[in-house]
């Protein structure tokens, strides 16, 4: 067989991964496998990076279009991130008929159907393993081996940051600005740590999963996103002595057949027998249930140099042995087009139970009334926990409600904000059983 | 595209559950992913069950003969079991060019070479996901997603009978016996237990997975097998006492390049915050470590109906697509052959650290005599627990070491089980870290 040629754009963290990947697992692939690949192109702005890699004969470069005009490059690896540059390379080597492997979550998830439009008209196939879950195999498990099941719901926990500072803060009871800061001194956050704590990777993540369960394209924008900056310090307490513990959940529910498909990222309380409560620091993990299999956790290391590049090289393994049957596409990605937009369920519609953290002063019959508006809107409390009085004579409230609808719960909460006797903003945080 | 026939063979409980799942699934699978495939024959002893089965348009039949002589069945998915009648119709239908699904985890561990074999020469492929872990893909994971990582270690609990059992035990505090007889009449577990509770079935799919990742063939002859039938209530008791908690493990380690490999299945004594060790009742798991990859978990139910229908489905995808493909032969088992046999570490030559519970009467010196023994092997004391003594004058004294091998534990023993202070055979409990 002729040797399959790559081109590799990008050699940051992940794509000095993928070349050191490439050196000490290549020679097995084709020896034991039959599949000659090699990586003939890295391209890099920062060219001091070559110096750190074992790029052994491949040409280094610092202009991706290098790649696009080498005829014999049938794959291009696209570690650059960002949804501009990256953007156009990627479609600049569709057109050329070059397959396309990416990690980028936030492309796929803002202009995924763009992208498969091209590679379907070009006849090529687009591969993303390294997107979602680092080196979980999430996306193979969902597009091949559950593929007899529908997949009812995914519950996620898949940003590693966002687990890092919730378990830091769970384990060591400090407040959230405090711990960014150690969890971005242990680079384990960003600079600008925005996308992570605001719960955006994480809704990138999810984009792209609800579109493979459902068949169809379910828009970045249209993710219902929170983030976990309003977590409080007195939240995981109270979290702890009720059983529980908080985590960022990305979190898809569908209904059977061409029903409703909620898809939405927020902190969440978790019970701690729950199998998803246990999942501590930068771990990540992915619970699928399907109507046949039942449920199924993956588990494992969800970023990181090594296993993102185990995961690029898993699809470098995928297109080579396409390439060797002559099947550029071997797993169609038809339905993830513009012509099959999901709209999901609005967050006001869906239903769950729910914590509450009102902030009131310490006076008879304040309890009475928040229970009112409560029953009002039909919500009815699962348990009720009153602290002591703090020295500006401020009391917590905590509140754990029965299955609610959000609609309702956002409207007697709009009523109780409006009471006298309420002193600070209320916490709200789901409750996923 | 033309389509693709299949016929199956059992349509006991998987047989019947990949019947239901044909049937639920196909039309979709044809539709959104381009692969007609349909099953053509249907074939059981016993007609009674083709009544309660949407067997749909497939001819039903009692004689397998019936699908080897049609020439225009592909696919030949066998769910008779066993290692006879099994295998004949296996070798028969790859020597007709057809196809393999097989759930079937002694045939492979015992005659997989010659079924390999056969494969190879037919030119035509056998999968076998469902033969380890029911749902959860396990052997597409260390096949294809795991492609570019040496593994270094598989920990396993995979056999539903044993886990549900110990954890019986563990919850309840009753003794084997008790809880075997509770789960016979769940269903859990068969009329003849013993390929469960000895351990045989655990051994049979840990033979496979060593095979796969070591690109040799481990013949179950090989693997170092010990059942649960030993562990006593007691046993339990001081293990939750100690905050550990017993499974029947199946493990492989393995050393980096051509090193030696381990391959045992025992009860294992692990740390309650094991990440195994919160597999509870009928779920399994297996925890596979990559060189580049680091940990991953899978998690699901290993057995029952659905389940493993979903895997053999996901199996059929697979050579639907790639018969679409004409690529009959996609992920070459050209390794798992009689030529390549690999040999396992006896188990004296392993090392761990261990439970050990001797049952001496109670008179001075005695713990001083057991800790020489020990001593003079080279095993060091990690913590000493003596009870009180029981009616009949003897009195438990549990030892838990530090590592030591299993060689100089045996030898420790074999003085101790000589001396008259010892009045019952000592339990030894490997402790997994």
């Amino acid at each position: 067989m002729q040797e399959i040629r790559i081109g590799l754009v990008g050699a940051g963290t992940v794509g000095g991964g993928v070349v050191k990947l490439a050196h000490t697992s290549f020679e097995t692939l084709c020896k034991k496998q039959g599949l000659p690949v090699r990586i003939a192109w890295i391209v890099d702005k920062d060219p001091g990076r070559f110096k750190l890699l074992p790029v052994g004969q491949a040409h280094c470069s610092g202009d991706p279009q290098d790649i696009l005009n080498d005829a014999s490059i049938q794959v291009v690896i696209e570690l650059v991130g960002g949804t501009t540059h990256a953007k156009d390379l990627i479609l600049a080597a569709l057109k050329r008929k070059k397959h396309v492997i990416t990690a980028n979550k936030a492309l796929l998830a803002e202009h995924g159907p763009e992208i498969f439009a091209e590679a379907t008209r070009a006849g090529v196939s687009v591969y993303f393993e390294a997107a979602v879950g680092g080196g979980m195999p999430v996306i193979k498990t969902i597009r091949e081996a559950l593929a007899g099941n529908e997949i009812r719901s995914v519950t996620t926990i898949i940003n590693g940051t966002c687990n890092y500072i919730l378990t830091k803060m769970f384990n060591e009871g400090q407040p959230f600005e405090t711990v960014l800061k150690k969890t971005q001194l242990k680079g384990y956050a960003e600079a600008d740590p925005s996308l992570d704590v605001g719960g955006g990777d994480t809704g990138h993540k999810l984009a792209i999963l609800a579109s493979l369960i459902s068949n169809g394209y379910v828009p970045y924008a249209a993710v219902s996103i929170e983030g976990i900056t309003s977590i409080a310090k007195e939240d995981i307490a109270y979290a702890r002595e009720l059983g529980y513990t908080i985590k960022l959940l990305g979190i898809i529910k569908k209904e059977a057949g061409q029903g409703g498909i909620e898809v939405r990222v927020h902190p969440a309380m978790l019970n701690k027998h729950h199998i998803l409560a246990s999942v501590s620091g930068v771990y990540n993990a992915v619970l699928l249930e399907g109507d046949a299999v039942g449920q199924i956790l993956l588990y494992g290391k969800g970023a990181g140099e090594m296993p993102t590049a185990s995961s690029v090289i898993s699809d470098v393994v995928d297109i080579a042995r396409n390439i060797a049957a002559g099947q550029p596409i071997r797993v169609p990605m038809e339905h993830y087009t513009a012509e099959h937009v999901l709209t999901p369920k609005p967050i006001e519609e869906i239903r769950c139970r729910y914590y509450l953290r009102f902030t009131v002063i310490d006076r008879p019959g304040v309890l009475a009334s928040i229970a009112g508006f409560l029953g009002a809107e039909n919500i009815s409390l699962a348990s009720v926990m009153q602290k002591e009085v703090t020295a500006e004579k401020r009391v917590p409230v905590i509140i754990l409600t029965h299955t609610a609808q959000e609609k309702n719960m956002r409207s007697a909460l709009s009523r109780i904000e409006t009471m006298d006797y309420v002193k600070s903003p209320t916490q709200v945080i789901r409750i996923e059983d």
